[in-house]
Parts: C-alpha cells; sequence; structure tokens
C-alpha cells in the first residue's frame, strides 16, 4: 500500500537501492597482529618502497590496475539530461556493479561536481595514479570529445566514453549481423544515422573504420555537410567524412528515402511515412530509451531487422555487451589506451556469438550470456597485442 | 630460496599484497533482466529523478553516506617521506581495509597526482559529491593545515586528518590512563611535546582542550615561543597558547627537566640524561616508528609507564584504535563535521575501555578488542549530536 508520507516505501526499486549497490571489501584477512603488520604498517613500507622504486610494481602490488573510474559530471544521465553529479550516483552505481558482475573489474564511482571541460580534464588528470582506467559516462556533447581525446592525450592509462564507443561496439555488432541476414555487404549498404551527440558521432566513426561507405549522419537542421554553416569541429569533421563524400543532403525524409539501415540515436520520432520509404529488407535500430525512434510495432510493419534499447522487445543494443569485457581485455594486457582495432575486435567478438541461431530476432547476445565479456575481452586482449598497446 | 631474478617471490609481505588487498563487492544480485532493470536502466532513472529533485535522498539510495575518500598526495607515507602518490597506494589500501574491517565504513584510495595546495583543495571539492567524508592521509606539514581546514571550510561532510586526529585521540586516550596510573590530574601534569608536524600540533591541540596546562612543544630549533623569530603561522600559534603561558623556552633538554610526560611525535632520538632528569613516575610516549624517540629499553628505567607505536611492546599508540570509529559514529548520524567535542569524546570512550586491567601495560586496548569501533563510534555520534552536527 502506498504511504503518502513516503512514496517510496515498499517500491521495490527504492528498496533495492537502499543504502546503495555497492561496498568495499577485503581481499585479505586480517585476524591478528602478525597479519596486521604485513598489511599495514610496519610491513607495507617494504612494498611502498618498492613501488617508489620501480613504478610499474604499482600494477602488481596494489589493485590499481583492475580499477576503472567511473566518472561523470551529471550533465547528461540517461534521458534525464542534466541533473548534477549526486543524482547521478544511482546510475554510475549500477555501472560499477556490471562492471564487476560482468568484467570482474572493480569500478569506482566518481561524480564530479563541476562541468567544466579543463576542471574535468585536470581532476581526472590528478586521479589518475588511484585508476588503471578512465570510464567517462553521462558527459554531454560536444564537451565529451574535447574532455576525452584531452585525457587521451595526456594519460597511459585506457580513457573510454562509453556513451559514444560502447554504443558504438554493440551497434556495429548487431549490424553486421543484421547485414549478414540480409544479405549485404558492409560497403554497399546506406546507412543514416540520427543523432549527432556523444552515440551519433562514435557510431558513426565505427561504422566508417568498418567499412561503410554510404553514410548520412543527420541533426536537427538535416544531413551533416560541408555546405552547411552551422557546425561544430566535431560534427563538420564528420560530415567531410560521410555526406560530402556521396553528395546527400536535406532532412532526415529525404536521407531515408532508399536508404537500407536507419540507426536512431537522438530521441524524437520519425514518420512513418518516412519509414516506409526506406529499402526493401530495411534494419532499423531505434535506440532512444524509453521510447525508441520508430517505435518497434511500426518499424516491424517496413523492416526486415528492428532492435532497440530496450528489454522488453528482441535485439536489445545494451552497452553492457561491450564495457565489461573492453576493461577486462585491456587490463588483461595492461593496455596504455584502447584503440579503434581494439573496438572493432569488440564488435566482431560480438557479433561472432551469434552463429546457428541468427535470425530477425537475435542479431546480439543477450546481456545474460556468459560467454560474452570473455569472448570480448579475449579479442580486445588480441587487438591491443596486434596495435602494440599491451603491455604484457 | 631468494630467487636472484625477482627478490620479492616468495616473500610473505608481497604475496600478501599481490593484486592489491581490496575489490568491489555488488550488495545486490543481478541475475537476470527484471534485476537490471531495476538496478540500472530503465528503472535506475526513477531514483535518479528523485534525488534531483531532493538531494539528501542520496544518503539513503547510494553508498555515499558510507564512503570516505582516503586521499593523499605521497608527500609524507609513514617515515619514508615523499615517495609520491603511486608508492603511496600500499598505505592508503591498508587504510582502507581497516576503515571496513574495524568500522564497515567504505573507504575509497585516492593518491593525487599533485602536491600544490591550491590543486588538491581544488580537486577533492569536485571529488566531494562521491564521498560521505575526507580522510586525508600522509600530507606533508604544513601543507596539511591549510589543505584541511580550507576542506572544512567548503564542505559540509567530515574532513578529518587521521595523521593529526587519530594520533591526537590515542595519545589523549592513553595518556589519560597513564595519569591516572601516576596519580596525576591532566591540569596539573607539565607535558612535553617533541615534534611540531602534524600530529605535535594536533596532539598539543586536544592536549589543551583536555585540560593541559603546562604544555611545551619543541621542535628542531627548540621550545615554540614567540620569542623565536622563526615560526610559521600555525607554530606561533601554538606557541601563544603553550609556553608563552609558562614561559618556557631553550631546548628539549631543558624542557624535560622535571617534566611529567614526554610524547614524541618527531623522530630523532632524546639522550638518556635527559629522560633521567624528568619527574619520578614519569610517562614516555615515543611514537616513532619503527624507531622510537626514547627506546622503551631505555624508557623503562627511568619512567613508571611507557608507550610507543610499536607492535612488539606494550602500550602500543595505533590511529586504528580511533579512525574507523570516528568515521562509524560520524557517519551514523550522518554528522556535517568532525568536532573537537567529537574528538574528544572518542578518546575518552578509548581510555575507559580500560578498567579493572589498567596497569603499566595496560593503558590502551588492543586494535584487536572488538569493543573498540562500537564504543569510540558511540561516543561520537553522541557528540555529534550535543555539538549540533548531526543531520539525525
Amino acid at each position: 500500500m502506498p504511504d503518502p508520507e513516503n512514496p517510496r516505501a515498499h517500491d521495490p526499486v527504492f528498496e533495492l537501492h537502499a543504502g546503495g549497490k555497492m561496498e568495499i571489501a577485503s581481499t585479505v584477512e586480517l585476524t591478528g597482529p602478525d597479519e596486521l603488520s604485513m598489511a599495514y604498517t610496519p610491513g607495507v613500507a617494504r612494498v611502498c618502497e618498492a613501488i617508489a622504486e620501480d613504478p610499474s610494481l604499482a600494477d602488481d602490488y596494489t589493485w590499481v590496475s583492475n580499477t576503472v573510474a567511473v566518472v561523470t559530471d551529471g550533465s547528461a544521465v540517461l534521458g534525464l539530461g542534466d541533473i548534477g553529479p549526486s543524482a547521478a550516483m544511482p546510475v554510475m552505481e549500477g555501472k560499477a556493479v556490471l562492471f564487476k558482475q560482468f568484467g570482474g573489474v572493480d569500478a569506482i564511482p566518481i561524480c564530479l561536481d563541476t562541468k567544466d571541460t579543463d576542471e574535468i580534464v585536470e581532476t581526472v588528470v590528478r586521479l589518475a595514479p588511484s585508476f588503471g582506467g578512465i570510464n567517462l559516462e553521462d558527459i554531454s556533447a560536444p564537451r565529451c570529445f574535447e574532455i576525452e581525446q584531452r585525457l587521451k592525450d595526456r594519460l597511459s592509462i585506457p580513457v573510454f566514453h562509453d556513451d559514444q564507443h560502447g554504443t558504438a561496439v554493440v551497434v556495429l555488432a548487431a549490424l553486421e549481423n543484421a547485414l549478414k541476414l540480409t544479405g549485404r555487404e558492409i560497403g554497399e549498404a546506406r546507412v543514416v544515422i540520427s543523432g549527432a551527440g556523444a552515440a551519433g558521432v562514435a557510431v558513426s566513426r565505427i561504422l566508417l573504420a568498418a567499412g561503410v561507405r554510404d553514410l548520412a549522419v543527420v541533426d536537427r537542421r538535416g544531413v551533416l555537410n560541408s555546405a552547411r554553416g552551422d557546425l561544430t569541429p566535431v560534427k563538420l569533421s564528420l560530415a567531410q567524412d560521410t555526406a560530402d563524400t556521396t553528395g546527400r543532403e536535406g532532412r532526415l525524409v529525404d536521407a531515408l528515402d532508399g536508404a537500407d539501415v536507419f540507426i536512431g540515436v537522438s530521441g524524437g520520432s520519425v514518420p512513418e511515412e518516412a519509414v516506409a520509404r526506406m529499402a526493401a529488407d530495411s534494419i532499423i535500430f531505434g535506440l532512444a530509451n524509453p521510447n525508441p525512434e520508430v517505435h518497434p510495432d511500426i518499424a516491424n510493419r517496413h523492416a526486415r531487422v528492428v532492435a532497440t534499447g530496450r528489454s522488453d522487445y528482441p535485439n536489445q543494443i545494451n552497452n553492457v555487451l561491450a564495457f565489461p569485457g573492453i576493461f577486462r581485455g585491456a587490463f588483461d594486457v595492461r593496455a596504455t589506451s584502447i584503440t579503434e582495432g581494439m573496438k572493432l575486435a569488440a564488435a566482431d567478438a560480438l557479433a561472432a556469438l551469434v552463429r546457428d541461431d541468427l535470425s530477425e530476432d537475435c542479431i546480439i547476445p543477450s546481456p545474460f550470456d556468459k560467454r560474452v565479456a570473455t569472448a570480448v575481452a579475449t579479442a580486445v586482449a588480441d587487438a591491443a597485442r596486434r596495435d602494440r598497446v599491451a603491455r604484457r
């Protein structure tokens, strides 16, 4: 029964969140003075001295090499927007729990009380000795691009903006299988992406790297191309690599006319008439949550393969398929960064997990498929070695 | 057998430290899509929205209110000095493990890659939404004083420099029992403290607050008093509250002549002749590790009560007696700061745990006495309410 004094009482979601979702655990037992004098003073001093002499030993004798800071400023949390650092914490804790459960990675939520790009960069650089990797989360575009790039330039540990690259990896994996199912080569597919924020830019970039040649990226004002005078540097660069090479222009409905693939990462709603004018056997990924850009019921009337971000429809594009395995693989070889090759390898590994069961309703594994993180981690570690960013 | 290739192989201290000493654990189970959709999207969004509307709910529905950041710049680690943030990590992890084991507090080591006072302050302020408290650790004097004060001014969560206040609380507790044992009132005791760094200043301040009236604080150049022209602001203020009121001056040996209590928090060595000139039934706390300012064998020839920082002699002055219970108590009532009253209450509670067993070899409980953290926490929580810094 709802309690008028406390609308959260007896609410299973709030009950589950009471006291938070995570804790610190010791991996050593301190049962008496002997253990205490090894794990703490005076014994610990020898470990400190060894690391002071050879800093690489911190990877062996501290938890740092298995930890990732999940860093946000709370400016673009889920679909809720700029709700600030404190209100972002439940999402960051959830992320940390998923990192541990699926990847065995120790993740620590860091919610920052600043939205200034310089301050975020400086703060994370100062924190960096405490962590083996940085997962940026729910930081709004276009600041997220500059923050990630500057941190990558300054740090020699993996820096990964999951809203960008986690999404991109899972989208590519799903698209690879959808193309296979519909008998298309990636280089022949006409792809339209709605949304040029964090996810849209990263999905565009990974699709280009994977071989997509006809890609139109659309923001609220239409297809990104250099003829437009209103583009940010990130969008201009993307325009040059996409519509500028094909001459596509106009609005979303124009771009969709005859397109093979629609990927929505923008929110909003695409009119059914526009969806209806896509090519036969089209592929529609409407990833906005909870309301996909094309509702699955509508999409299924016109497309052959439909995916969403929702767990209650088939083909859920869920970042948890990517980030735990990507960091697991990077940490396993102590990678100094996460390269494009590692992301592509992660997508290929994910796609390859769907074989005989490939169908319109199964283009991507379930988040609870226990093979996922290991397959992704192995592929990522191999790619790190190939790309010469592995330290072991 | 020592391995010439790896001197750390088969070394029990390094074996214990392999992979670090801590990990993240989930307090929720994510066994299927239903749990996932409650702990993460889409369910988590409702918790975020509730906190955005009422920020105090972050205390109830995230782990923040039970977490403390253990923050260091690695500038004054144990007796090792400025070994930097990476080499400091094993100590910070050890501290975190003790926080959890003894106080049930979730502590996260934060080792900062800066020694600039402004940068440390700004960084911690930006991190603050992620934590329920800040434990400063192994930051060198005099920067530690300014950093702590500025953070206390800017944050409404407990900020506690353990090297100062943890040490001070345990020293006061031990001294209370030593004075009881030797039949002295605290206001009548003549006390000499060697060392005016982090620990020396804080011990001096808590002893003054507890009623010590004749206190001489000695640094390398002698007794702190205003006649000296070389004092930092912190030392000058301390001089005005100590030797200026009694007219004491000169060097350590002069101050020790007839003194009842010597407390060493400076390192170095006090000549036996000076120790011999202390009052009858004197009290000697030589707290430098591993080499006390007065070796216990020498101290025992002249003093009635002897304490050290070492676990292999009686009366170990160990901060672990204080910090877990102090934060536990502060967190239990969601205190907005740690007041002088809370520290004094912690010391009194610690001292009171030694009753019938009070003796020259037992003036302070063992760190493994299971009553300690609860007794300290209860006293601290009560004091927080008295001092009106409790939020519940």
